[in-house]
């Protein structure tokens, strides 16, 4: 690991209702220097991402509006975690407002980020197993659709009209492969 | 697929060098009222990430100062695709500029989101095979250490304390997959 860069100056240069962006002036332990920016989310507590398995063979996807792309977009049930509430029980909700079930078994599986390069936001993926009904109402707009996946052709997702979330094609394939490890999935 | 929620307004709320951000009055087709906020890039011709393959069993990782996380990552050679270059020439010569290496065969994948719900951006993911060693230079501050991570053991990288990069993770991930498929990695 080598040397981090020096911050020679760090500046708030925007502030939103969601995002705040930060400037940095970085030295770099060759004597280089860089101006960088960051993106910092106001999601203070974390956000937490659920593979949710209907059985150990397809997981539940949820349909909703993103602003980002302006158009419905099917991806794992997620959400923020609320202050004072564990990931796991994070997760719990979330598959309880967005999908309408519980789960009798939850499992934190690790974090990824989203783009390190210019953005800190880290989110928590869960795996959820042994699904009941159970629905809470949430902050969302509408109702969301769902919809399944079956884990033996994630592959297909990358060319699905509206699927495209990366983090939610890493974390169904990193269950899929430890359910595999596991001898629950045919690998 | 639902009806889209109508935009009654668009207005530009912060500039930066690197972001935008968008605020979005939307009114969804069951009468609902919200106020979005969506990120813009301003990488104007999208980006590029390559998983390229020493081999079959592993691929090429690089590790560069993160301004995000604030630290040092490992994660795939990618960057912005030029104006007028095409997919293909901007991950060979990111690869190029990155670790070091030349592809003789390039194969475009398809592309991933980062955040639909709050980001537009997508980013094209290239598989790169037959390298032979290349080097340009490129806009990093300091050149990229480069290192490997063997295709059958992507499961470890959720725990690498310096790896992180969800559409990274899905990116190698797919490529193993159609590996596998094609025979060329054994499931």
């Amino acid at each position: 690991m080598r040397h981090k860069p020096e911050v020679l100056a760090r500046n708030l240069i925007a502030s939103t209702r969601l995002f705040r962006v930060e400037e940095l002036q970085l030295k770099f332990s060759n004597g280089v220097e860089r101006t960088y920016e960051r993106l910092i989310s106001r999601a203070g507590y974390g956000a937490v991402m659920v593979i949710a398995l209907e059985n150990f063979e397809r997981a539940i996807l949820v349909e909703e509006y993103c602003g980002g792309t302006e158009r419905y977009e099917l991806s794992l049930p997620k959400g923020l975690i609320e202050p004072g509430e564990d990931v796991l029980a994070a997760a719990n909700r979330e598959l309880k407002e967005e999908a309408g079930f519980g789960a009798k078994n939850l499992e934190h599986l690790g974090e990824l980020s989203l783009s390190p390069g210019y953005m800190g936001q880290k989110i928590q993926l869960v795996l959820a197993w042994d699904l009941y009904p159970e629905h809470l109402p949430g902050d969302e707009p509408e109702p969301l659709r769902i919809d399944y996946i079956q884990l033996k052709e994630l592959s297909q997702l990358i060319h699905h009209p509206s699927f495209s979330e990366g983090r939610a094609l890493a974390a169904l394939y990193l269950a899929r492969d430890l359910l595999s490890q596991r001898g629950l999935f045919p690998s």
